[in-house]
């Protein structure tokens, strides 16, 4: 085994982690002696011991003199828990090999600093692109102070979400649908407009089989508050909050029913009419919704098209024809009049989940 | 080198023949003697000698007592050329592998049946599947009288065919262009509506690098003749046809416009004032068209598959996001109410070209 194996398992540590540590990164990390694992250890969730701690404890005294994989640059200040560099150079630890630098503008570089001038030896890089993407939604949020926005759909393969309808049930199969479970897990907030709330009344919670999955929030774009209360997931059981989001010119009396219902009522500004999504993200992100997942429809997924705050798309195409062109397209609103005008998605990825196609791919540049 | 080994070489060969073939089938042929390729065959063009008489003649005095590869049970009648079965007799082969049985219900083992009873050692079914897929087109025709119909269209991941204005150029990138000019090549005709000729104005030919491609028969829907003379593929140097494909009541004197201007019109029976594309398959078939490209638009592509006359999809989808629903979408007309009555796809694969994503699949049991 060599550095990149090591910080392959550090990575598989840190991914247990998925839906607990938010707003913290997933961080794995793993204590090498002599050729032998000898801790092991990653970020359980928010508030919990950082990795470097929980495999140095794991370790014992075998860490005096060993090598920590750590897939991200330990912390270097008092924040929820004391700095991992102290605890690092109280173990004695000789060697410190990390995946990537700390991505926060304000505290890049300081832990690795401190350690070298503890006299460890410290490498930076391996594996440094898979430990990016672990935490692409943690590092656009620190960095930009925006959730990460992943856009869904599940479509057939003629670009439709639904019949003329509205009929959705379902597009794809059991295991892309329980994918997109796995992808509520691990996002801070989901976000739906009103129509589909009123049209297929989701629960919009995670339902993993046979294991515990995080609710992320709900987060209803209505500008005029017309979500009715009798909403299921105002009537269900979830520790996960509901969040509406309304315009300046909402009705006083709606607002009132909604958070009598439970809901959380969020004014935000309009930009034609509509929730300025783009405004919405930065609010959003104040709120600690480091990652957001857009499920739809049409309408809201078109508009956070244009308004250009997508990073992610994840894509479904199940194996059918619905045709047509009276059932519902994945987008809706206008679109440009010139094709070079459309987004361009950057380094596609395509997987089969069973028969159906999953299309990933980013809108910004990383 | 096994059965199988040599087998996919006489598939190799058997593949130099697509474009010029139809309406026979492609066929390649290999002899092997000693674990020696003496002789290499196929059926190059229509007319020509078939590929076992090409690798038989290839291998001169050395075909006796050789093993013969061959991707279609060898024929056994008189038709544009003498028996292949008297071919092989004569030749002293000692052993026949075969890929598939004849599909032609007419002919059906009467080829294996003669060699064996010659005392000729037949096996067959290697490499069935490869050999079934490689002339997909030509069963369909033989067993079923119409052409083996393929659906294509170049799409933006949202499913967008062209933009509000029409515009398509271009989509997809110049790899993805390129393999649709492959598939032309290997076609017997191309169909679009005369709503893409007035707005694209194509010349619908095979257009190959540094290679001679075989020009499909253009083949437009256009119920009204509202076809103009002055579109481009009627002013074009091309070897095919141009078969423009009327109802009843089209006027006169269009029809005498267009065949002044070169094109061949056909009157072929409506369905709901369109043309009855299933009608036209059985009529097209009877042409000698075994196999049909459809490039759309969006109104035939929906009434092709609504029609349930699609045996292929090949559907591409480039890396973009047009946003909106105002742009031209892959299917046009009505689709149906419930999720469950789409067309299901079978037997789905996906391919990367370049940046763009190919999904292709089947419609029909196979």
């Amino acid at each position: 085994m060599n550095d990149h194996d090591y910080m392959q398992l550090a990575l598989e540590l840190a991914e247990k982690g998925r839906g607990w540590t938010s707003p913290n990164p997933m961080v794995g990390a793993v204590v090498v002696k002599d050729g032998q694992i000898v801790g092991r250890g990653y970020h359980q969730r928010v508030g919990g011991p950082h990795a470097e701690v929980n495999a140095i404890d794991d370790a014992g005294e075998k860490a005096r003199g060993a090598t920590i994989y750590v897939t991200l640059e330990p912390c270097n200040h008092f924040g929820r828990t004391p700095p991992c560099t102290q605890k690092i150079i109280d173990a004695g630890i000789r060697r410190v090999v990390v995946a990537m630098v700390d991505p926060n503008p304000d505290v890049q570089g300081g832990g690795n600093a401190t350690l070298e001038a503890h006299g460890i030896d410290v490498t930076t890089g391996v594996c440094e692109k898979e430990a990016r993407t672990l935490n692409e939604g943690f590092i656009t949020w620190v960095t930009t102070g925006r959730p990460f926005v992943i856009a869904k759909c599940a479509a057939t393969m003629d670009g439709r979400i639904a019949t003329r309808t509205g009929d959705s049930r379902w597009v794809t199969g059991p295991s892309a649908r329980h994918l997109v479970h796995r992808i509520r897990h691990g996002v801070d907030g989901i976000m739906v407009g009103v129509e589909t709330v009123r049209k297929d009344d989701p629960s919009l919670t995670t339902r993993l089989e046979g294991e515990n999955g995080s609710d992320p929030t709900r987060i209803i774009l209505d500008t005029q508050l017309s979500m009715p209360p009798s909403a299921k997931m105002l009537r269900q059981d979830s520790n996960a909050s509901i969040w509406v989001i309304c315009g300046p010119d909402a009705p006083p009396d709606r607002r009132a029913v909604l958070e009598h219902a439970g809901a959380r009522v969020i004014t935000a500004p309009l930009k034609d009419d509509r929730i300025d999504l783009d405004a919405l993200m930065t609010l959003l992100g104040r709120m600690e919704i480091t990652s957001l997942l857009i499920e739809g429809g049409g309408t809201v997924l078109g508009a956070a098209f244009s308004a250009g705050v997508v990073d992610k798309i994840c894509f479904f195409y199940a194996p059918k024809i619905l045709g047509g062109d009276d059932g519902v397209p994945i987008c809706r609103g206008n679109g440009p009049a010139s094709m070079q005008q459309s987004l361009l998605v950057h380094d596609l990825s395509v997987s089969q989940i069973d028969t159906d196609v999953l299309l990933q791919g980013y809108l910004k540049p990383r």
